[in-house]
């Protein structure tokens, strides 16, 4: 994909986060490259956890997992994912203790971190192929939702997947789902269409997280597996201590979308 | 694909392993069922084990990781892992130690079992596209050599990739390599194609494992990634226990090819 406008490179953006003057969302930055969720648990979890996303490759997609104590990703030559992501949250048994921009006052030589595909990158090649996009023209964030498709277990990782939705044309569903199934390193096609309450999602007006957004007359809701899932399941197994991305706010790294 | 001959199924297959009736090759059987190679290694080792497997796909195609202790893979319900294929090697510090038809002597509950796609599965695939293969047809050993192709190192597990090479009929190459690309779970397309030399296989004639097959004048050698890989990778890590599956003799999944 190609942006006809001057954009920071990958690097000038980590650069920004590092020096602490980025510390929001970075959908739509550095076009083109992959962005990736973050995770960071302890070595003794990490099989468990790594095992958890081979099991569950489309809400899970690797892109990279470093060995314990590493910061510096093949992905983001010369980056140190203790700083190079606009924000981060850090858990404690299940629970939210800290929001912060720089997690070097946290981070231990066993924790080992997983980057993840994030669908800002399959979002923009639906909107290349003309699919629009409510969500991102409105400048919010997408609306995730829990639902009842159990994802395999492993260790002490067990969830349901969460999905994101966007409203798409009936007449562009076919389009979407072409599009995206090319890219299964950013969940692929969508894992439902249609009826929300198939897979347990009451009132799509109440997101579990994100933003709702409006669903017109000749629209269906489209559903495709989400990255939030790995860390609700880290939430859910009360580890004694992990580290995320906070919410769009992620890794941009050196690939490019192809 | 389908097969005219009535033929063992996998279950039958494992439970002939188990009673030590069957202790010879699995090639050929239960035609049309995917097959893997086994991998067995102590927890302390298996996330640096995954993590190989996860950085190199080619050689390392996971089936499926079991949980430490566990035995019973969900691509071959009712198995035993322990019993349920011909023939176990176990090393100790890099060196056989053992080869053996059951491994419940061996066994320990800290073991992590890795099963992995073999190349049985796409040489039917081959075959059923009319492109014969010289050592089936001769009954032997497919021809596998160490390289000087690196794999992505994990932890203590670093090694080059070994291949498998098949001769193949200039004519027929193209049509190869589209075949085997359609089974990524099974190494899919060749890595290499025509120049031993190059990829540091110095002799034909002299493979580091299996057995030589004759290259015709209108042939090429074609190189594809071997599942022998990670075998070879902890082997040179020189861990002090792992159990793997004896060369040809794999462990029958209930999955299908396709």
């Amino acid at each position: 994909m190609t942006t006809s406008e001057p954009t920071l490179s990958p690097a000038d953006v980590r650069a920004l986060c590092r020096s602490g003057q980025l510390v929001g969302q970075t959908a739509g930055m550095a076009r083109g490259h992959v962005q990736a969720n973050l995770m960071m648990v302890p070595r003794e979890h990490a099989f468990d956890f790594l095992l958890f996303c081979q099991r569950n490759p489309k809400p899970c997609p690797l892109v990279e997992v470093l060995e314990a104590g590493v910061v510096e990703p093949r992905c983001a030559p010369g980056a140190d994912l203790r700083t190079d992501l606009p924000g981060y949250r850090v858990y404690e048994y299940g629970k939210l203790v800290a929001e912060v921009a720089d997690i070097r006052d946290y981070w231990r030589e066993d924790m080992v971190s997983f980057l993840l595909g994030c669908s800002f990158s399959f979002e923009q090649a639906l909107m290349a192929g003309g699919i629009a996009l409510r969500h991102v023209s409105q400048g919010r964030n997408v609306a995730m939702y829990k639902t009842t498709i159990p994802c395999a277990e492993a260790g002490v990782f067990r969830s349901n997947m969460v999905v994101s939705m966007r409203p798409i044309k009936s007449a562009d569903v076919a389009a979407a789902v072409s599009i995206s199934g090319r890219y299964p390193g950013v969940h692929g096609a969508p894992v439902h269409i249609g009826h929300p309450e198939a897979i347990g999602i009451a009132d799509l007006g109440k997101p579990d997280f994100g933003d709702p957004v409006d669903l017109l007359d000749d629209e269906l809701p489209v559903f495709w597996a989400c990255g939030v899932t790995p860390q609700y399941a880290a939430e859910l197994s009360e580890i004694a201590f992990c580290i995320c991305h906070a919410p769009g706010k992620m890794l941009v790294t050196d690939f490019t979308i192809d």
